[in-house]
């Protein structure tokens, strides 16, 4: 029936627009007895449904009409004034809801990227980031992390190189390699945007998500400090409230946010006009919205240090990791040689698995290295998974 | 603050990425004793709002977890088995659920589209399937409609001329024109399809809106019929449910829905879990659903006959009109030169509003046209809005 080849009518920058072999792979976690880290999935058993039910009545009841009707493009305007009124010197004009961060990084290619353009990225940095961005065809420039992440000196470098759309980074319990930025790299890398002219788009999706201490103050506010204009930040609430909403919001620069709603307009109109007000009716109860926050660090905390646990006892000693402050992953790095891929189809067979390191890195490298999430899993899960995913990588070390 | 020039910044394609005056002026009908026929916006008064509610209380309670969650980018798959099983011989994978049928028009125009590719579109066509195609930077090639829609004649002389990527076309009751297109046609559409191998991009958001008789078959169908695979076809639950859930869905041969089901994951991950449970909750209920539909037919009937009396009392001789027969447009051509612009700020000193015909041309034609929707207004908003527009236009015509 479908007989006719479709491939010569698809658009160049589909050749960018791929399938991903480890989703074909992580089909398989589904099965019974399976205990999978590979999804970045927030604590099911955390969302908060009573809450959820109650507010959505209210909202039918009271607001019916309009929060099933067509709305604006820019978002429900108590939620762009909640998110405005948290930030430094920002106004709610400067704020565009979104249906999730990844919309907003898709719609921020859309408005900033031109084919060949150089976007700088960490290495690793986030998958959804490359594959929301890859479509407008950018040439990516890999930035090395350590223990601190992004390296000044580096972005230093790769700026005096040549002129670059921006960066994205994440410096927050970055997604995947869990990493914290320090304060001084954080300055540093504001007045180096500001030296350069160069956007730097800041996703924080996580930074709610500490175990202890304060948090670090935003690239968003550190530039806000020097009269700001330099940063595109983004944050959302699929990971303190419920990912399933698809409400998230980027802020920056007006002329940069009202592009970025243009082209939502004719990207989806606008976000699902219940979905906000749902998420609004949430935060706006902001002594409950903390204690809901509270709730997830500290069960993330908790299974983090089973986690770790786990991972010293059964991991063979050649295997190295970052252990987190915060966030959902634990990043590790096996020996060079070791092809992470070859470990998931073993670890599959073990019934457990993990996410391959390698997509996150935009230049291809970080074959042996991989992701795990211990954000939805039992302390028995973890223990019995990780002790799954040991033999898997004894077996592959021994040959 | 801001004193960074940002355009040098932006993306070729933002050229094409542009604010639209009339929302400016539109925004004005916002203030008390306003009359606006502007708006495309489905009844309120008939949006299910008892039964969303409850639906939403069984889904949360029963399946919150799931409805709260990261979900596939497929789509809910009791919405799709649902789906395909409305449309002939179609199997649940060649359905991708997005966030309303312009993100499907979004990710259509990005997986189809080059620079500088040439996309044939009715002139007049629908504005958003512009604005979602634009950033893609098509070159659009217009095709006259008459009463019955587009002319095949016109439609072949182009395909001759040279290929296309795709012919956007909406059928039936077609926003703006309230044009449906009679069968011989339909089928005339689907063998041109055939015969010169271009897709046909389908918008069926108004078909279940039809005042009498049968419906036609869609283009969809008719392609099936001889074999299938030439057809990409869009509905929505935003005519006969609500639009702020946004939730609809693109159907067409598996190897496009696969590459548009990629697009989409880059594009925002996935559509929202519990939006699209909901809307599957609504319509498996097929007795209860098309009460529904048929409730908005007798409603919208009642409306259209209602400003087609008070066009008749009101409008100037010289200002033509096409009658629909469904959907929720009145399609008003005034005399050659009269600007339809010009007239609505005229209108909205008088208190209404519409919008004026030349955005839905993408050949920048149509100035003496205008859209007027009645699905929204009562009888005496009715009768008092159309009283007001034939004022200003008989102003306009008196100059």
């Amino acid at each position: 029936m479908e007989t006719q080849p479709y491939e010569p009518r698809f658009a160049a920058r589909t050749q960018r627009i791929q399938a991903s072999t480890i989703r074909e792979i992580l089909k398989l976690t589904q099965s019974p007895g399976f205990i999978s880290f590979a999804g970045g999935l927030p604590a099911a058993d955390l969302f908060p449904l009573e809450r959820i039910a109650e507010a959505t009545q209210h909202i039918l009841r009271d607001q019916g009409a309009q929060a099933l009707q067509y709305s604006t493009t820019e978002g429900y305007p108590p939620l762009r004034a909640w998110v405005a009124q948290r930030l430094p010197r920002t106004a709610p004009e400067q704020v565009q809801i979104v249906s999730g961060s990844q919309q907003g990084l898709d719609l921020i290619g859309k408005v900033l990227i031109d084919p060949g353009a150089r976007v700088l990225v960490e290495a690793p940095t986030y998958l959804g980031a490359l594959s929301a961005f890859n479509p407008y065809e950018p040439e990516y420039v890999s930035l090395p992390i350590d223990e601190e992440g992004l390296e000044p000196g580096a972005l230093e470098a790769a700026l005096q190189a040549g002129a670059a759309r921006f960066l994205y980074v994440m410096p927050t319990f970055q997604n995947p390699s869990g990493r914290l930025m320090g304060l001084k790299r954080r300055q540093a890398l504001v007045e180096l945007a500001r030296k350069y002219r160069v956007l730097i788009v800041e996703d924080d999706a996580y930074a709610e998500l500490y175990f202890s201490g304060r948090p670090l103050p935003t690239l968003y506010a550190l530039d806000q400090e020097l009269g700001g204009g330099n940063v595109i930040y983004l944050s959302t609430a699929s990971k303190t409230l419920a990912p399933g909403l698809r409400v998230a919001w980027v802020v920056g620069p007006g002329p940069v946010i009202q592009k970025i709603t243009h082209a939502k307009q004719g990207a989806d109109l606008h976000s699902p006009t219940l979905n906000q007000m749902l998420v609004y009716e949430l935060v706006k109860e902001e002594a409950w919205y903390q204690g809901q926050i509270q709730r997830i660090r500290t069960t993330y905390q908790a299974r983090c240090a089973w986690m770790l646990e786990a991972l010293q006892r059964h991991m063979p000693k050649e295997v190295g990791w970052h252990t987190p402050q915060g966030g959902m992953f634990f990043w590790l790095t096996a020996p060079e040689g070791l092809d992470s891929l070859e470990l998931l189809r073993r670890a599959v067979e073990e019934k457990t698995a993990f996410v391959p390191g390698q997509p996150f890195f935009a230049d291809g490298s970080g074959k042996n290295t991989l992701r795990l999430s211990y954000s939805s899993a039992s302390h028995e899960e973890i223990e019995e998974g990780i002790k799954r995913l040991g033999r898997a990588m004894k077996r592959m070390l021994v040959v």
